[in-house]
């Protein structure tokens, strides 16, 4: 028998990398939630487990595709069942790709749907189905600029971001009702990852000037979020460097 | 040798079903186009072909399932190469589908994705590249409500809509400065089908008040953004009948 | 006795400028309309009602201070006395100003609303007080980039365009169902004015590429949107240049 | 000499209604804000200055017109030199009203934006003159639903709402990047006010089930924006009760 199922509610991050699904998760291990992050690849979020324990927090650090809908059906069944009861998802796999229509291949625009729009589907639909017989719970989708407008070249990227942004408003409209709490945010900047380290020096640079996003900073959000009274729900917001153009 | 190659632009329409993209087809045909005509079943459309013939025009109705990347690659292919070059693109593939988000199957959220976004895109990469020789062409895709908004029980639908319309607006940020004029509508209301007619008989007696839309007004709209000079381009507008909430 | 009552609609353009506002007067003059254009200055408007009378059109070029209440129930009830019953109507006075926050004026945040969304409100509440006894009309407001977003300069010009994207979407929401077509337009692009001539030479320079708005292919479009049937209505479209960035 | 200039920062409410300018002025008093508060009528205020004093906060409240220029330079100027720097700002008059287009008086439709839209004009360009010296500060401007679409009987008040949102937009993309955080908030349902108790006694009852905002909820949220770190900025978020449809 699990007691502590009784005890302690489940913060699920669904794509737990090393910048904000990391510090997600430890935000909310931080509040007495048992995690579960999610990658594909396990022994990449050992790191993030031990930080977790170190600070007396749970963490389930598990292997799951979640494109995959069988893997994603099992993974909330056994954490239902064997962990304790779902309060939080957040679903948070970006797919930022960019290449002129042409040179667009269906592959890529193909790949890029199933990592940002049908995981994020089936992240959602299991939660939902986790959640609704006790009529809550919080479920948050990690946007992106290119949720809101198209660009040259991002034809794949804004689909699948756009398909996402459908995907909460849908739920947010069929699920409120319902005492689930569904939530979309627009990230609109860089955040302090070792890919824009490596990538774009200069903006990373911005870092000492509040110039990037602080990926506690949004998890941060993310727990206000959650905390926000049944009255006073948040369905979409953004979130920016106070220097960023937009 | 094709003679009518150096005289005739072709107007391709991916989805020609009976209503809204057989009267596309027609409407361009009687302007002097070539027109291909494009759905799953050849055989569905002989009456659009000949309807089209017996105003004069020419129609090469062909099956092919949009989905699929080769047979588009070879179907606008064989147009450049055989009938003409391609000047005109409509991209009109529905997939209205009404499920909770509990009820919407894997099969399903993917399902509606192929036809109504990834047959888009192929369609939409497909044009540019035969266009982009020339520096011009028109493409629409044909939107809808869902298009703007989410709404309970229309994830699926709402998702793949949205992706659609990002694909546009992608490609026209990318495509116009480069000649190509890419508009997307929004189809808000019931049109003038036999799906509507048999399914839901209030709405469709609503016909007699134009409370439908006419396949043959829709055609009309999209020839009319065709015919815009390229100092005037309008890349999204919205058709619904006048009696229409919104 | 007044037979021409009997015999022409009356088109009215609220703002008759030498460039947008004029073209679209002569476009539907040249369908059979007779034209109400007006100017706080009547004189500025000599050549067009010369270029319409022409023409073999009718046009009446009459000073009116837009802002004024009582000035503008006047002009209508005379119109609709004297002239004929109004049938479409066009709103289309600017108010482009560029200032910081901090050094915007009350006067001018305040003239640019009376201008480009007080005399919209005055404008559009006569024309449907004229057109709603018969159920029928148009009625175009001309909107612009500022209408649909916010920028660093913009605090005072698009506040007055939001507002009037507003107010023309609540007349299409109540207006509608009482058949009178209510319309707004983004314009978005230099429109080839003398305006642009003089302050903005390398843009106006584009006008060989089709780089800037030509106002008579804008009053066409007003003319397609107005000539829509019933059940195929649109509300929001924009209009700009082929190589303009959105 | 005025010790205090150098210990708190003042919060300035424009509009500090009974429900949530209240709430909102409580909320930074107990952070340890100088509250300054104010109504056309500071007699209003009494009960709101009596409870910030009894929870041992600093409250000022001032009759104040916020659509008279002059009274609103010499308030920003006053609290600068007598009370302390200003840190935060919130805008939160309303003035929902509706009326058919056709019984929208001229007074009306000029009301109603001198109160929503004019008055937000001046409270924000003064804030900003008062917070650009020190380039920080927050600015918080209160929106409803019709600051997102227009409605049926809705001209006035969605013109006003959207005035209001394209001036915050304009200042969030203007003072951003010189250090002050600009937010609009769309408040998207009834809050527990005397007013929808005596109006809307139905919608009253739905209270008991989280089905109206609390103002100190929406106060929550206020200082939430307030306290967010300069990389992780939110321009526009939405609140609304769970049950509601949108």
């Amino acid at each position: 028998m699990n007691n502590s199922k009784q005890e302690k509610q489940v913060a699920v991050v669904i794509g737990a990398g090393d910048a904000t699904g990391s510090a997600i998760a430890r935000r909310f291990a931080r509040e007495g939630y048992s995690v579960v992050a999610t990658r594909r690849n396990a022994d990449s979020m050992q790191t993030l487990r031990e930080e977790i324990e170190a600070e007396g927090g749970v963490a389930h650090t598990l292997a799951c595709d979640a494109r995959n809908e069988e893997a994603m059906v099992d993974l909330f069944a056994s954490i239902e069942r064997d962990i304790g009861p779902v309060g939080v998802v957040v679903f948070n796999i970006g797919a930022n790709v960019m290449f002129s229509i042409t040179e667009t291949t269906a592959r890529v625009y193909q790949k890029v749907w199933e990592m940002a729009a049908f995981a994020g589907f089936l992240t959602g639909r299991e939660a939902a189905r986790a959640m609704l017989p006790r009529n809550s719970g919080t479920i948050i989708f990690t946007g992106a600029t290119a949720s809101l407008r198209g660009g040259s070249g991002f034809s794949a990227f804004a689909s699948a971001k756009f398909a996402l942004r459908a995907l909460a408003q849908s739920m947010a409209r069929e699920l409120g009702p319902q005492g689930i709490h569904v939530a979309h945010s627009i990230i609109d900047g860089a955040i302090d990852t070792a890919f824009i380290q490596d990538n774009f020096p200069e903006k990373y640079a911005s870092k000492a000037q509040a110039g990037i996003l602080d990926p506690d900073h949004i998890a941060e959000q993310y727990w206000q979020i959650h905390c926000q009274p049944k009255d006073c729900w948040t369905h979409e917001f953004d979130l920016r460097p106070w220097q960023e153009t937009f």
